[in-house]
């Protein structure tokens, strides 16, 4: 299924889709699920006391990328300068997560640094071309 | 980016992945960006006081998958009744959704049908795999 | 504010609130903002890795609750066979987060449980008056 | 049921509440609800041709409200420099809220504009406060 075909299926895009703001879209989503799933799996380790803090930047970000991603897809109207303010939080967000994340060496807090410098970028991306 | 990667790199899932599991949290995450997608672009339809029922169907539809895939990501303890019943719940919002949608001639609309129905699937088969 | 008054000036409702229902989301809202914060309370307790499950449940509970309230709030169109089953969902997390947070001593856990079990009630309550 | 109580028992906090940014996660939950409840009024007036911004906009804000009292709730560690950026997104983003609600004349707008007007200007000191 593709987020990408969603958006340009809008009938104020009509085809001509934004790119750069449609690939973020589908990797805000994607870091919300994935920081959603990190906060839980580092619930689980055992040193889960050195976890805390990257329990709750994982939840915060996730619930910033949930907002940013559902903002962002939204194409009715124009809200565009809590859009652009948005995705810069979203990068920020992600990039301090991405930070806190890749000092952990287990296999799940690295692969959600890494979905979170992807998405951190895109944000960044996004919110130079709308 | 995987979901069920990152699921199979909890602690606790250490590779032996549930598989239907797996599927419906990636589908239930695509449904609910996909439904909030339809709720916008329905609002942006010339016919939109026709629309309205779609798009409350859309929004319900998107908050139940959006609890579900972030529900059935957690590996962390157990809570296989809320879960089980959190599937079977998503399952029935998604057909309804789909019916609701498959209403209306619109690329937007049909590709929420479609994928509403899928996530529908999904969400039973691993209701009946937990 | 009053949920109660904003739902009653919905324009299909007119003044004609369905008491139990709106009650139901009022303190869904709340539950959904308590169970955010005793996971979060609970990853800071000085026995966090004995607080494991506890945090899955609330999180969990947080994300019903969320959905609950956002589709009950809900007065356009009409959704009912879903919005009965998520109720009966939320009742039923609910009750089974506040058998999970009863067990422990400290203060959060405890207005928890509370809040949970006003919650489960009012669901049932709504529910029944639909 | 009191987010301020709930909050000052986060073993962390142990009483010391910091009562700005409480009262932020108090309004910005209201404000979450009260915007869903006015983009669904919206969708059910008459003329809702000419919503259509206004229910963007007031969805926009629900998930902006959302993030930002889930994130504000958060004890555990630190997030300061996000959560400070998410308190004025939430300001920014309820002020034009309030300022497109501020143009209908019906009562599910108004309520929402004295909502969203109230929560920015909590968000706003709850920042300074931090």
């Amino acid at each position: 299924m593709s987020i990408e075909k969603m958006i340009s299926e809008h009938p104020d895009v009509a085809g001509h889709l934004n790119e750069p703001l449609a690939k973020a879209v589908r990797h805000a989503m994607y870091c919300a699920a994935i920081c959603n799933s990190c906060a839980d799996a580092c619930a689980a380790e055992e040193n889960v006391a050195e976890r805390r803090d990257c329990i709750r930047q994982c939840l915060d970000c996730a619930d910033i990328c949930t907002a940013t991603y559902r903002i962002a897809t939204r194409r009715t109207g124009s809200n565009e300068k809590i859009l652009r303010a948005t995705l810069q939080l979203c990068a920020e967000a992600c990039e301090d997560c991405a930070e806190m994340c890749s000092h952990h060496g287990d296999a799940h807090c690295k692969r959600c640094a890494e979905m979170c410098r992807e998405c951190a970028e895109d944000c960044r991306k996004a919110g130079q071309n709308l």
